[in-house]
């Protein structure tokens, strides 16, 4: 998957219940379902053009609330963050034993809760 | 410190910059800066009822943001999981020693970046 593609669907999921019911629903069905503008055009009675001037402006306004915000770039970061911490886990519950080994496989799972 | 004045402030941190920028002062120099309607009002030239507006035009739209995105709801469930971890590092760190120890104190370095 491209970055694109990734960025696509992060910007999607943080900030598409901001974009119009109509920009959210081509843009989910290009993107996200892969029809092409020709299909979703049939289906819906507009344009081509159409659809893709809705799509566009769609992804203008996830890109512009993105350059304002940061939110998706933070929550990257988090993902960095909560990975190296997972590295380092791996490492100490190799030389854990008994209780502790316990308590870090305990904060192993906490952990898969900061990757939703 | 108030729950509602600590929601406020998150949704200020992180929806701020989608206010327009008079929003953006009014709201900051009141809730944040704690001057008064009329404190203001005296300094921009324009009524305390008019800045009242735009102060409460601004909280409409960081409260509506938030209601649709549920990104500051998002980053509270992590802070909870955050101190969660903590807490098990804590009782970690008194069941280990040696390489296993350090380990534990570079994890809890690594955590707080998340508090961030």
């Amino acid at each position: 998957m491209a970055d694109d593609t990734v960025m696509r669907t992060m910007l999607f999921d943080f900030y598409g219940e901001l974009l119009t019911e109509k920009q959210r629903e081509y843009f989910d069905l290009h993107y996200n379902a892969d029809l092409s503008l020709a299909e979703i055009a049939e289906s819906s009675g507009i344009s081509r053009q159409g659809v893709w001037d809705i799509i566009r402006r769609a992804e203008g306004t996830l890109r512009e609330t993105e350059r304002k915000t940061g939110l998706v770039k933070r929550y990257g970061a988090q993902r960095e963050t909560v990975a190296a911490i997972e590295a380092r886990l791996t490492r100490l519950e190799a030389v854990t034993d008994g209780e502790a080994r316990q308590l870090v496989r305990e904060i192993g799972q906490e952990l898969q809760a900061l990757k939703g």
